[in-house]
């Protein structure tokens, strides 16, 4: 599976896109390229690293909510609302923005981006799209009593935390799970695509008999609910985890990772996807993981996530980006 | 050869890459994956759609300097001095910026963009990367007498006169030429890495035993002599192309294009180099050319073309860069 960038009818640049799709067992009902492929999973793995606010109490603790535990799964896009909200959070577990350990950047968003830009506005720890799980990582620090400084740190407990609920949900054993500094600070995680797909389909709950060995807690309920209830805050206007949950509701909940990975699940379906697109190209990424759903059964793909005309600076269409090949059984 | 981006230890993306190692003859030195891969050669086509101004006369004709040559053959980074160079130049020929057809966009200097964004500039035509080619084709235009509307259409001389150019240069036969609309509005064209290789080669002019059928125009010298003598005109300040010219002064022309694609002529050792990351990478086909070079024997690349660190928001390294591979006899 190729994302294909034409020029005329000449194909100018290639994407190489490798896909898993895999049910609850950890079958592959599907992929493209190699679905054995190591990389890191960086924010797609966030819903896993949210899910020990909800098993070990900090949701209660803190009268946490749903939009708040969306925001800890997010790579929100720093709207106005959005970083509103993690400051409210911070503020429910006794934080302020300066216990925040992720470094700022330009929101993901480029309309928001250019909006600040204009406004003059100086982007701060709490515009970070990641802002939103590291309070979640403050909240579950909090909770067990452990320090709030150094919380990034591969050897705190908070990430002692996540990591065992990473090797848990994707069967990769602690000892093969490759860690490195992630963009945000925190300890990222390097699994076979194969992995995060399987922990993706455990999401979906779907039952499944004979029953499955893992044994789906409770708490991962109250994640996919959050989720599936405000794909607003999960990305943002105009990003495209947001347009494939909002265009879809209730049948997937799509997440992006950093370069070039994708991850989805299909709750009715009880499947889980998980690609990466070898140069991290972004755009590319999410073409692929549309054209992915769409292949699933999750029809049409917004349009947005169609094939995009490439428009050059005379405002000519001059090519398209679009994906070449699918699904192989 | 590939570029590799390392996260801690392990590689998280990567990006393909072909090379040409080509001499005047044609002959195949060194190369890497496919060499005859067929892409468009853009902005790398420049220099050889400028020498039409010197062999048609168009030169003596208007007085046409070094550094306004050089601008014709450049993807220049919208620096105040280069946009006022541009504008002497319409003026000189009987233009005006109304004139161009190339559409405006962000400088691709990012300093120089920040800049114009910060002082709220309202970016035109003549800020193009390409203003200088298209002024070079007004001129070509106002020279012959053909009309100076449309000239970026196929039908238009202007545009079938660059053609010839890219047919003699490259031995690639027109109806081999593969066409298409630019990223500033005039034709482009796909051609084999290989025969860009050998267009550049030839612009080296080194005397060859027996002597090439190929008979290089006296006009390539200035062309080369153009490029030589302004590197800061052919790219910019921090650029990758002015860093290489300058590292090197006298011993090389390196010359972007759009989506990955790189060339380069060594004068001295008689050799065109052409080489495309598959992707379209900018940064990955910059250390790759920088790697070809100084295999080639122009050592030490620049430091800011060897391996570079890839910094988090937090300012922290977390990984880095790097190609991997190189040249294959």
């Amino acid at each position: 599976m190729r994302v294909e960038q034409l020029r005329g009818g000449v194909v100018e640049a290639w994407h190489e896109v490798h896909v898993a799709v895999v049910d609850a067992r950890g079958r592959l009902v599907a992929g493209a390229g190699d679905p054995g492929l190591v990389t890191f999973w960086r924010s797609a793995a966030k819903p896993f690293q949210a899910l020990p606010l909800v098993d070990d109490g900090v949701v209660e603790r803190f009268g946490i909510t749903s939009a708040e535990l969306a925001l800890a799964c997010a790579s929100h896009s720093s709207e106005p609302g959005q970083v509103a909200l993690v400051r409210d959070f911070l503020a429910k577990i006794g934080c302020t923005e300066r216990d925040l350990l992720c470094g700022p950047h330009a929101p993901l968003s480029e309309r928001v981006a250019e909006d600040y830009r204009t406004r003059g506005l100086r982007l701060t720890a709490v515009y970070s799209n990641c802002s939103g799980k590291h309070t979640g990582m403050l909240a579950l620090a909090r909770h067990h009593g452990w320090p709030t400084e150094f919380y990034a740190r591969l050897e705190h407990p908070v990430q002692q935390r996540c990591l065992a609920e990473v090797r848990r949900w994707t069967d990769v054993p602690a000892g093969e799970i490759a860690t490195a500094v992630d963009g945000c600070g925190v300890v990222c995680f390097g699994v076979p695509l194969r992995n995060m797909a399987l922990a993706y389909a455990r999401l979906a709950n779907t039952p499944i008999d004979p029953p499955l060995q893992f044994r789906i807690p409770h708490s991962a309920f109250r994640i996919v609910e959050a989720m599936l209830r405000h794909p607003d805050l999960i990305a943002g206007e105009g990003r495209p985890c947001t347009e494939l949950m909002r265009a879809h509701p209730g049948r997937v909940i799509a997440k992006v990772g950093a370069e070039g990975v994708y991850c989805a699940v299909l709750p009715q379906e009880g499947l889980g996807v998980a690609l990466k697109v070898t140069d991290g190209h972004a755009v590319a990424s999410a073409l692929a993981l549309a054209a992915v759903l769409e292949e699933l059964g999750l029809r049409p793909r917004p349009a947005s996530l169609g094939p995009r005309p490439n428009v050059n600076t005379r405002g000519e269409t001059v090519g398209e980006l679009r994906v070449k090949g699918g699904l192989e059984q």
